[in-house]
């Protein structure tokens, strides 16, 4: 048992090789994560935007009552999420999008993006929402800007013998480099605007 | 600990009045919910909208790994949502909503609804999204849609010394009947239609 909290109450004492494993899975992305949620809140703040993370499904096995107003949940397990990560509002405009990060240096594989997160973009667009990937390369630290339309484009062409990634070049040649800034931190809402996307 | 999948593995009994309140509890507005979640997968397969209700937001203290692959949540519990519960695109508008049920047959308390979920209703509309609550009155078994004007009027004049419900005549009169058939369940979507707001 591992507690987030820092005290401790170890029950099934787990290799350290494992543990380590599991605490880097269980944290890769926070730091994107949190920048965007900083610029959420900036957003929020200057009354720019109403954009939101939503949380994370979890499935819920079993509830514990310690007391009449307290419920514990002390059996549940992750979900896969049925869409993406972030919507909200902007200038009447629905906005959709999800964040993925990569070590590589030359190129994002598709299987990053989960099947119905595409199709659940692709369905944002078609309803005439905007819909787009965010994708930090952290070996050049750079934060993208992709269009959905460059996504399905790969995405689509991949039954049809296509490669199963989406090159570090179409990044630089049709994505839109994001403005790292103190605050706000990664404001994707100028490549919003720089589009006239509203 | 009470299974929720049937199987049971009793370590603490709960005496049976708690059990029940608490499963009770758990329930609230479980059908009113699977009603919405019934309707917004009917927009989606006939591609009508995009709505979805959120993930549950809870808060995760203890995680164990049986597995190396598995991550089993031993410690969490359920958070105050800091927004309503369904958002979504239809004809390219924002939709945003929260539903609510009652017992009563006089009134609604603005107790039921929690100041940030009023908050965020009221921004959305700012931002020129559609907002509304879905109210379902157990005892007519009759389901309004309120837009969140309405709701405003009643939760900022609170502060003026006003009352500190809404009445079910303002429903009749303010609000909007929700047709309820087989499919879809509640078609909240022609009212937005019949108002002209998309």
């Amino acid at each position: 048992m591992y507690n987030i909290s820092g005290d401790t109450m170890i029950k099934h004492p787990i290799p350290k090789k494992t543990y380590k494993k599991a605490v880097n899975k269980s944290n890769m992305g926070m730091t994107l994560e949190s920048d965007i949620e900083a610029t959420n809140q900036y957003y929020l703040d200057m009354n720019i935007a109403v954009i939101y993370k939503k949380p994370t499904p979890i499935q819920v096995v079993n509830v514990n009552y310690p007391k009449r107003s307290m419920a514990k949940i002390t059996e549940a397990y992750y979900k896969t999420p049925s869409t993406t990560d972030f919507n909200g509002i902007y200038k009447g405009k629905y906005i959709d999008f999800d964040v993925k990060e990569t070590n590589s240096k030359t190129s994002i594989p598709l299987s990053n993006i989960h099947p119905h997160q595409v199709e659940h973009l692709r369905s944002v667009e078609a309803h005439g929402g905007i819909a787009f990937l965010i994708v930090h390369w952290k070996y050049y630290d750079e934060h993208y800007y992709l269009p959905c339309s460059i996504l399905l484009q790969y995405y689509d062409n991949v039954k049809k013998g296509g490669r199963k990634s989406i090159p570090y070049q179409t990044f630089k040649e049709n994505a839109y480099l994001i403005p790292f800034s103190l605050n706000p931190r990664l404001d994707y809402l100028s490549v919003i605007r720089s589009l006239s996307l509203v």
